[in-house]
């Protein structure tokens, strides 16, 4: 069967870079996994990089792309210091991913991301907000940033208020933000409430 | 180049759609335009079916369909009479259509879905928020009911509290429910910021 990505904001985030007058250059920060989603714009024409810490998702993500004839680009490495040259890439993405580092670095990180951006660049990034269930579970490491249990490993997590992120978009004009609420069900009987907050900036 | 589609929450919708053991047979309720989201489905194989009220919607959909050697099923047809027998479509969505009529009509139309719905089958429905920057503009019509231009036209347009859609929802479980708020620029110097409440709801 055809895969259907989850991540469906990456839609939204096509449709911006699509019109935009740059190389159709897309870097995937937090790249791997068993479905991954630099596979929507390799359909549409991108070439595409992506980069992830954690080997097994790469071994996934390889998986994956051996399965639909694809290749990805998809190497190893940290966000926090980004194998590209500045201004090199036009579409930087992070999609769910940022999150799981401490706010310090994610600040490191989104300047790394201004960094290899030419100017009229796009990013797409998206953040864990307070109205989240999970945003103060677990051992507190600072103001909202919680150890999580997370398949049976402890991972930082780090929560947003509404605009709380956007102290780091100095250089970047915001050009889209959706704040939302989802509402759903981990299993049949375990209600549950996720909050995100996505932005689509560009590089001025 | 192959086409995106705005209405991105439509992924999600088919992903709670492959889970279900029902026949894959799919119904839009406002589904003509140049971009008909019909095609998602006829790609992952629905047999898919279509209504809307707009001839010339309808046209620019047959269009879409002849350059992508398409047939999505879409008739002309009313969201308050639905031309299906009961329990005789799995799948039923309607995307940015229902909110431009009045409550009541929309009460009428979700009556409508539930009868052609089967037992286990579900509905996509998304509503207009009174979070949205229009809630109030226009000539009140009734309460959260407004006449606005669009296109040049006086459409009523329906504005909704955070649970009052939920009234509509007799015979259904709501199993997700996304409230979002959208901040973006409809052009250069105008920023806007659209309300939604989407929803996922079963017949049970």
């Amino acid at each position: 069967m055809k895969p259907v990505f989850r991540q469906n904001q990456l839609f939204t985030f096509l449709l911006y870079c699509n019109d935009v007058k740059l190389e159709k250059k897309i870097l995937d920060c937090g790249a791997g996994g068993n479905l991954p989603p630099l596979a929507i714009f390799a359909e549409h024409g991108y070439e595409t990089y992506g980069i992830d810490i954690s080997k097994e998702q790469i071994k996934r993500a390889k998986i994956f792309e051996e399965e639909h004839n694809l290749e990805l680009g998809i190497i190893e490495g940290d966000m926090k210091s980004l194998p590209f040259e500045d201004e090199s890439v036009s579409f930087i993405y992070s999609y769910n991913s940022i999150f799981h580092m401490s706010k310090e670095e994610i600040g490191i990180s989104i300047k790394e991301i201004y960094r290899v951006l030419p100017k009229g660049g796009l990013a797409f990034i998206n953040f864990a907000s307070t109205r989240d269930f999970r945003a103060t579970m677990g051992e507190k490491v600072r103001d909202g940033e919680y150890l999580q249990e997370e398949h049976g490993e402890k991972i930082l997590h780090s929560y947003f208020e509404e605009n709380e992120a956007e102290k780091y978009f100095n250089g970047f004009k915001i050009i889209y933000k959706e704040n939302r609420v989802r509402e759903g069900y981990a299993s049949e009987n375990r209600k549950i409430k996720l909050g995100f907050i996505d932005y689509i900036i560009e590089k001025i």
